[in-house]
């Protein structure tokens, strides 16, 4: 059976097309906060309940002080390196594709890929992606960590939305135009 | 004398940040043609008298069978090798950033950079771009020629406005943030 949950990118990238500078800082993000302005997270959030991360940036969450949250639902983590899991938190070795396929065959809400690069691109690169929600800092970086690497496949999209908010945040909503 | 003139990159990319595939195809921008809709070109076209592109684009342009546009502007072609003026067109070898200085000292209205990829990343190396009118055609195009190099230097934006088109375009239009 395949369920028609869906893997959602929902990511940040500065318009040069970076997550992160070099050093892997996130900082850059701080410019579009805004108190009580969540640009849908929390909305978002609510609708998947299997979560995909890969293991550097779920470690960079855990090295900047804070807890991962989504305790309360299926959160895959990607390593080559097995390790225990550590209540929902499972640390995945296998193959991203399968892992895919598996939770689609389940029952359930969306599929949410919280990065980083290295996992999205894996995904992309399989064709794995439903929708992306991209939003987009007005910066340009002038270098970092690329959100899309070179060498996926092509793949036409659907727009379906985009909205403006007042601290410059351009947020960009696809889905893949062939599903 | 510093005029108010600005420079704008006015351009399309793919998602993924494209300007044209590896061999150097625009065809991906046919998904977005639509009778009647020209995404403001014609308007910004006449904000504008003067043209900056790299020889690269403007011969790929000519190859295409098109016959270079914006004949009534001052069209500067960026080379390396020194060739007579065309009309208007003038073959431009000397240094970038003299020209924007240039033409920045001269009362006019705006200043296109119609690309590629070469110019644009000069221009923004040097800082020299003062508006970003961006185009995001709905697709991944996987691998291409792409607007944003590494190694320049970081710029924050102010977002001016989003426009969402029937076709799956999203424009973005910027100006820096300093200014």
């Amino acid at each position: 059976m395949i369920t028609d949950r869906k893997v959602i990118l929902y990511i940040s990238m500065s318009l040069d097309g970076y997550i992160a500078t070099k050093d892997n800082s996130l900082d850059f993000l701080s410019m579009v906060e805004q108190e009580g302005e969540d640009y849908g997270y929390n909305a978002f959030v609510k609708s998947v309940d299997a979560v995909i991360i890969g293991r550097k940036t779920y470690e960079k969450v855990i090295a900047m002080g804070y807890e991962y949250p989504h305790t309360e639902k299926d959160v895959y983590i990607l390593t080559r390196t097995a390790t225990p899991s550590i209540g929902n938190f499972k640390f995945y070795t296998d193959d991203l594709s399968q892992l895919v396929a598996h939770l689609k065959s389940q029952q359930g809400k969306n599929i949410y890929c919280d990065g980083g690069a290295e996992i999205a691109n894996e995904l992309m690169k399989n064709n794995l992606v439903d929708e992306f929600i991209i939003s987009v800092i007005p910066i340009l970086l002038g270098d970092g960590i690329k959100l899309f690497n070179d060498g996926r496949p092509e793949l036409k999209l659907e727009l379906l939305s985009t909205k403006q908010f007042d601290k410059g945040l351009a947020q960009l909503h696809y889905k893949r135009a062939d599903k």
